[in-house]
């Protein structure tokens, strides 16, 4: 039985990055770049207002200057025509080009103008506070310029990059492909959540959480149904899942005599990586590859039939070799750690390291969290609350109210 | 010029909550219950074992007895036929029904059998540490009963929550019905991303990054394209975007000759609610509302053509509205606000409560958080590195390392 770090080796060393491909950039988020992304433009593109107002030359402002020969007005989108000189000025919008000669910009509360009025002849500028040259104007390229690095390869995209994306002109971008993800819940126990149980049955709640929990990394999964406890019908339905790049099983993987899973997946080629892993809930858990020719390799994780110890086992190790496989670095590939505090003493059960359902207590201090109550493995019940894991490295012990933990939120 | 603080008040007591839809378990993550939900069944639903073994009387146990009579195997999903009486015993596996008679279950590790065997006809059990009725199994409904409630009405659907979901039939639900939402960025400037900027150009980063955040709130997001600032041109896109749930406009706020926005919004009907907040960057944000006839309306936000000004205000005010549209209760509608701790000391800019681009330092504490360098509302560069917004209550103020803080993740 291995431990949980050797099980995150384990997973890191065995997974590669996909292919690349480009996509457009309305389908970039959640992405990750598989290479380097440069800028091929100035931003901003041209020395710029950064008000509605007049450009001026500062320097007839510090001569004290108040009355000016208004030019044209310059918009946003449009280009100067004329220069700037003594005594001269251009009325100038937010964003807009500033002309030749000006080097300021004179805000339109501090002239007789008010927004409305149509372009005068001459204005007045009684400007107060201190007024130097680069007042309200940014420089061309004061952000970044052409063939600047905007983003490094392996990063992933958020919805916040696109703004940035666009305007470098990444309207096509290459990234690393993402795996076909294929779910499926095993057990003669089972039935679809949309049956009424009879006695002995409870309905599959794996496959539609491994599911969800799966469409956070790619839009479609795969659902190959309920496989029962007959050999020919798992082969069938593992021989389904092998064409897929992940498949994520949940039950049969414990050692009983119905538990065909980890046999039926040798004999269809599959190569265990490691079986059981030091952590509860979730000990019984099988990672393995098969080859599917042409370079192609299916990943198969395993998962205890217990709904939480499926979550944990999702959580770690199929995220990890997910987020591996579509390109995040190794050290960003495994599920965050943040550093945390117990808010009331708790007791730990077990003989060995526990990932229990918690959550942050107040918003004041993200630090504290609380233990919450908790049946095992088979209890969903606590995850309604939960946001998140918190770890316990000791078995069997007993944890002080402000004792440092880990937490792993989902 | 109103505060934050009552901006967010004027969201919250304008926006009401769409009506309710019937969905799939499978389109339920994202969505919030439009009522309560109560289990049909018990969970576990029968006393059941947690381990593969055997099911004992765990007073034979205590009598000393080792060697059992076989009755049976029973599997998960199986049911038992026999009663469990003095000396004799079932095979039983994880998650099976507890036979009639038994209490407790004794792990297979204890007996003189192996996992493979094939059920024998008598078993030798070597019980060591403390054993009581109980032992291995877990009582019907030990984590919840038929009849009781399971998620309040108003909960924001989560990837964990699916399991439980569908553990109490909820196969189909009554969530909150989604907006749809519609963005148009407005100016003459702007060129679309795939194309390159001639002089005086820019290109369009809003719309693409306004639509990558709202697609984290609904599946569909409606591109208007680019409005010119021609006013036929502005008022056809904004009629159309009028038949929408939500109509997001980015630039042609602010109070230039060029900003026609809120007149055509008026011209179309559009009541405004609020104009300019006091918020940097993104002051000059407009917020409306507009009947469009049957009970249904459209509301409208306006935000600054600057992409971190409009990503503030979407990020504070839209993200609000639209929570509360999808029926998130009021105080979990506003973005999250974590306590935080300044990495290295920092001087706000400006005269108005700021929102600077901010990122965690490190997991180790995650309260730590650092004010990246930035360039102000149309510098995009540092939200690349950005994890959230950090707000500094104080105008043109020096910040101490180590003085506390508010973070809004995005």
């Amino acid at each position: 039985m291995i431990t949980v770090e050797e099980a995150f080796r384990a997973v890191e060393s065995t997974v590669t990055s996909l292919p690349q491909e480009t996509i457009g950039l309305d389908e970039a988020v959640g992405r990750t770049l598989a290479g380097e992304v440069r800028s091929d433009v100035d931003s901003p593109p041209h020395d710029k207002s950064v008000m509605d107002g007049f450009a001026v030359r500062a320097a007839d402002i510090a001569a004290g200057i108040t009355e000016f020969r208004v030019l044209e007005t310059i918009i946003a989108g449009g280009l100067p025509t004329s220069e700037v000189t003594e005594g001269t000025t251009s009325r100038i919008m937010t964003g807009a080009p500033l002309p030749e000669g000006a080097d300021a910009v004179v805000m339109i509360e501090m002239s007789n103008l008010e927004y409305s009025d149509p372009t005068p002849e001459t204005v007045i500028l009684n400007v107060d506070g201190n007024f130097t040259a680069g007042k309200h104007q940014m420089q061309r390229a004061g952000n970044f310029a052409s063939g600047d690095l905007i983003f490094e390869a392996n990063h992933r995209i958020r919805p916040v990059d696109i703004g940035l994306l666009a305007e470098v002109g990444a309207s096509e971008i290459m990234v690393v492909a993402q795996p076909s993800i294929a779910v499926l819940p095993t057990g003669d126990e089972l039935v679809d959540c949309s049956r009424t149980p009879a006695a002995s049955q409870i309905r599959n709640s794996n496959g539609p959480m491994l599911r969800a929990i799966a469409n956070q990394w790619v839009p479609e999964v795969k659902d190959l149904g309920i496989a029962t406890d007959q050999r020919q019908d798992l082969e069938a339905k593992i021989r389904s899942g092998l064409k897929h790049d992940v498949l994520i099983l949940s039950g049969g993987v414990s050692a009983g005599t119905m538990d065909l899973v980890p046999e039926v997946l040798a004999s269809q080629g599959v190569k265990t990586i490691f079986h059981k892993v030091k952590v509860k809930p979730g000990k019984p858990i099988f990672f393995g590859v098969a080859d599917r020719g042409e370079g192609q390799r299916c990943y198969v994780f395993g998962l205890p039939g217990n709904p939480v110890s499926s979550l944990v086992g999702m959580h770690l190790f199929v995220s990890t070799a997910v987020r591996k496989m579509t390109g995040v670095l190794q050290d960003a590939a495994r599920p965050v750690r943040l550093g945390a505090i117990l808010s009331a003493a708790h007791q730990t059960r077990g003989n060995r390291p526990t990932y229990w359902p918690g959550r942050r207590c107040n918003h004041a201090d993200p630090r504290l969290v609380e233990a919450l109550p908790w049946n095992g493995s088979s209890d969903l019940l606590s995850l309604r609350q939960a946001e998140g894991l918190i770890y316990f490295p000791v078995r069997e012990s007993a944890y002080e109210s402000g004792a440092e933990v880990e937490f792993l939120p989902f």
